[in-house]
């Protein structure tokens, strides 16, 4: 899992790409089970009351994952292409010196970033959708949010692979795609980049991985007859994918394509 | 996942805690899973030498996860005798108020802590026998990092899950546990705690689970008929539950009981 970087000749492989995502999936789908075993937790996410003892502005989630990130900036973490922050704002500078891979995506890169919708997405429909409802004794806030922020940068970083997937096809395909990009005509570059076949593929695959992975695992031998509980719903899994994060990553591809010949 | 908590009569139950030790096997095994995609990287926990331009003490790990227990001591995860902190001196007070249940274990409880030999076991055995080595081009260390403290966090979760362990043996069989405390002899308790039986399944699921949530998941039809390849080594987690995991928390459990009446 090394970090995305050319080859001698700034040779993106599409291969490892396609692997990296294959991956990505398990994370995201470990990471999910982790976080829905909890319920929602809506005071983690609640702005405080002007009477709230807490001596912080914004949300317990937004404070602890904005002091994360600044946490994880000192250490290099948004050097990386492969990582965009949720609150750019005032990053703390890295400690730790830029690594000396040629740069494989093109500057403008740097200015796509869709993490404020993921954020919205995640708090307001997934959540509601994958968690129980809150019962009467919350807290285990630290514990949450840890399982939060895992998830949606495991969410971020796999919807931010679009600059790389749209880096290649560019590069493989540029005199289809450069005229539509000058034309600014997001709907052709949207469609050029949809494949419905792929898509269907990865909803099936991602359902099965879900019913993998959410088994509950026992040494009774007869586990086959018996119906299989799942920690996570594969349809909602394969929904998942659907309706936000392949659609995230294909604004991404467009957000970045129309600034390629910048 | 509520924290453990007492009923109204401050009765601990039995079911509860099992429950939740098979569901922390699984916490275990992804978080595992997730770290050994990345080599070792042992400049992540290497001092840093006199010349180094980090102006830390310590590793890069040590500062990051002893920053990140900071941030979520704020938020009250200490508060919980579920957590125990990896870095206890100094920890931030929590801007959340602790919560009302009734304690259930006896305040002594608070001194028992072995994440200091979870730690160190972590760095010297666990990473060697479980991750590739270092390739030539480290970094990723934020990521890295995170994931380690998730699964450091997880780890000793489950190992001083013996402490409620032993307070329900305790209670159970009061009479059997209170001369061999008053006794301070800690190979008897040791053997009165151990049961071989129960090991030998825990080793042999545990191993099931690796197997299963390892796995390379395919919309191939015929998975069955070739080699499943497993993205971490099941007898390993076996041996990670018969060598650390079982005899840390018989440690706790023994540690707590020695202090029970106290």
């Amino acid at each position: 899992m090394a970090l995305i970087s050319g080859d001698a000749n700034n040779k993106l492989s599409l291969d490892s790409i396609r692997d990296s995502l294959i991956r990505q999936e398990d994370t995201i789908i470990f990471n999910l089970i982790e976080r829905i075993k909890y319920p929602i937790n809506s005071t983690l996410y609640k702005e405080p009351s002007s009477s709230s003892s807490w001596n912080i502005s914004g949300s317990l989630f937004h404070y602890l994952f904005q002091e994360t990130e600044a946490l994880q900036s000192k250490v290099g973490r948004y050097l990386s292409p492969e990582e965009n922050p949720f609150f750019p704002d005032n990053l703390p500078a890295s400690i730790i010196p830029p690594s000396k891979c040629t740069p494989v995506l093109h500057p403008a890169a740097e200015s796509v970033n869709v993490n404020e919708k993921i954020l919205d997405v995640y708090i307001k429909q997934l959540l509601p959708l994958f968690c129980i409802t809150d019962q009467a004794d919350e807290g285990n806030f630290a514990t949450i949010a840890s399982c939060d922020i895992q998830l949606l940068q495991a969410l971020s970083r796999r919807i931010h692979y679009g600059k790389f997937v749209a880096e290649i096809k560019f590069r493989d395909c540029t005199d289809q795609y450069k005229p539509l990009i000058l034309a600014k005509d997001r709907d052709a570059l949207m469609k050029l980049l949809t494949f419905e076949a792929v898509e269907e593929m990865v909803k099936k695959r991602v359902a099965k991985k879900a019913l993998t992975f959410g088994q509950q695992v026992t040494l009774n031998i007869d586990d086959s007859s018996k119906e299989v509980k799942c920690k996570v719903d594969p349809s909602l899994v394969s929904r998942l994918y659907d309706e936000w994060i392949m659609p995230l990553t294909k604004l991404v591809e467009v957000e970045y394509l129309l600034r390629r010949l910048d």
